[in-house]
């Protein structure tokens, strides 16, 4: 292990701030995960040890192969039982730096309730939709993987590597009666995505009673897309100042 | 009473901590109320006197019969008016450990709308379904048992045990305009199950409106069950934390 | 003045403490107001000046004659535009002590889509109906005493005493496009009342999509009354305790 | 600029309130912007540089000029892309002296929605009513200026002014799949009927299930306007009270 360029710790810090933002932003409870992409080596990722994501620190990051899912250190403590989540994810698009899995509360609906689509309808939500994406995310039914039996987690790197397929080129996959997973190219804009998934999703099932929903065009998710990420520093460091004071108040546990 | 095993201070202290985080986590407000089994009589159990759940210290806990529901003190102070909640589930359920009573209010819409059934949407409250519970928990009215003009209020033997028996073998029993009972091997398991079946009440709320809802199979919910409910100390650790840095901040009452 | 026996401060605290309490407990916003009646002379009751619930504080409270709603001082500060509920119920109903008026968030869709009624749906809420009251508060519409131009508001002894004949023997009168004005023979109790109404209406909201509601019976909304009012003692406690505390935590201005 | 007359430093503190207020009451979130009129000066607007609203002080504060949309400032930092909101509207409007823009939660269903009105339906947002506007704020459509590729925002002077056109006479604008954007004499009353604009679609969006919706008569809604906001005052100094607090308690960032 020593041989192992470390990866910096402007990135671990990074990690552990998203940690604690998808926790104040309520996107995760104590469950929940998010990973970034070793910044020295494309071939392994960052992720904690299993804990709850609000009490995450520097010292329980560990490094993962993407090539098998497993950390990279001897006699590890207890991990995520889904880290396979990412690490398939990493291998099948070498495009993405960071993932976030949540069971985010007003997107689970839309895992829930057949046929409901979680289409892009705010500006803040481009990414949800796009000229490759007209109708959303697409749902990743376990049971045409694992039968109708399984405990949902994607627990092995076969599940991880069916997940990673049925997300395909697109940024959100939803997760039947689980949750979604969320990826990008950095971590800022996978918190930003988890995010305004989660309002969007939101604002859908409030629109959606009151008539014929009108979503963004391909057109226009594309545009929103590129316009509101590239002002995606602004919400991530009110939400890091916001979710380190809360750190601050937390005292001596 | 001088010649009883006095119950440990780790137990009154978990109970305590109990208390706190089902106020902290929304589950009970001024009313509601949780116990556990004595860990070295399990003859007995352990409840607070007749307060708020957020208020409850070490020095409130009692100790009740589970065969009268009483109190074992002389004098005792003013009790919980429906303590025969615990101890007839006590009676009736020797794998019973510890038992939360609550009017959680996403869970109270499916104990006032008829026919509606909390069936398991989500894999962190499997524990809601299973092979012996396919349409979710049954419903105690008690017009059955106490007529047409009662208060509500389980507040004799012979409530509690008609109670326990609708209960029968289950997790949960939802109580008609009233709230819940939720039971458990253990007290983190008894919080986590109060808890994430608020959670799968909200998600069940939010996605009937959108569809036919794909519940947990039979099988789903099992396995989800086992596997979740083996992480408990991950959500109980955070919740304590997280209720007992808001205990330090309420300062002197 | 000098010659008027004052109120006592513990009553004058209490009704501090129940301004803070709605606040805190999302009861009223920057408006509504609380009262009591005085505590040696039934003929005046305290009531704050032309402010926010929140900021009120014992320097701020004044007598009035409940025999004109006006305040029992020379040169007044600016009062609250809607004293007339308070006086004109003062007036009507020799039994009640305390009157709560807000704009309660849950409530208000009742007083806004026509037909609805709040019903009494859970056993906290039994104060809502009743042997005299089957169907929930009524509905106060002003336009059958104001016209269809006035700006809703009790501004007149007059309206407040058609607001007082619709409101007749009941706790809670619902106010068109406006709010709700609850009544009982002290604080605690009306406080208890104001908060539980918005619970109830909140429950019913989430209770109706998922078809046919089961009310309470009017006896079973009767006995739940007497009981759960038995303990109002308990959650005014806890919300005393918190709004304290927030209270604290503001510092200076 | 050393020759323009300075706006007063009461003005400039009651735009760093008015931001922190927006963000603390929950209108804005990480994006979002308020600018009120240089009081010196009628052609000239102050607005902050690009950031989030909770995070703006005092030096953040820039001029801009009516005229054109852009800082009076040689080398400005990053600006808001749709400063131009504001811009065209102050132009087209001399009677408005402060510009809210907003992706106000409840709002967004009601840009979201085909045909959904936000009809005044509680009297304190009589403001989004009255005489000349019957149904409620005009919704604007961006794809009958932009075309149907747009990435929504109001980036440009033409586009300031297609709004400020739809908009007229009204108090607020709906942007389709975006947001509103209210305006008002004061600061304190646009904050006002920001925040009560979402108040008033919360209302709506839990009554229209429930039956026909009784909204506010044309008469009601001027009436209830003038009588509410000339109390402006007193929302305004609790919320300001509140938002410092909050301000305070961040610490050092």
């Amino acid at each position: 292990m020593s041989s192992l360029p470390s990866a910096s710790a402007e990135r671990v810090q990074d990690l552990v701030d998203a940690n604690h933002i998808l926790h104040h932003q309520g996107i995760v409870d104590g469950f929940g995960h998010v990973s970034v992409r070793h910044d020295a080596d494309a071939s392994r990722f960052l992720l904690a040890r299993n804990m709850a994501p609000a009490r995450v620190q520097a010292a329980d990051i560990l490094e993962y192969a993407v090539a098998t899912g497993e950390a990279l250190m001897p006699k590890p403590p207890r991990l995520y039982l889904e880290r396979y989540i990412h690490s398939e994810i990493y291998k099948a698009r070498p495009d993405v730096t960071a993932v976030v899995h949540n069971h985010s509360p007003a997107v689970l609906p839309f895992c829930i309730a057949r046929g409901a689509r979680l289409r892009p309808v705010c500006h803040m939500a481009g990414f949800l939709g796009g000229a490759q994406h007209h109708d959303g995310p697409a749902l990743f039914e376990i049971r045409d993987h694992a039968g109708p039996a399984s405990d949902l987690l994607i627990r092995s790197r076969e599940l991880g590597a069916a997940l990673a397929r049925t997300l395909a080129d697109a940024r959100v996959v939803l997760m039947r009666g689980h949750g979604c997973t969320v990826v990008a190219d950095s971590l800022p804009v996978a918190v930003f995505r988890a995010v305004y998934t989660e309002v969007n999703a939101r604002l859908l099932l409030q629109a959606l009673p009151l008539g014929e929903v009108d979503a963004l065009t391909p057109e226009e998710a594309d545009a929103t897309r590129i316009t509101n990420e590239g002002q995606a520093a602004r919400p991530w460091e009110l939400w890091r100042e916001q979710a380190r004071q809360a750190q601050r108040e937390r005292g001596p546990a």
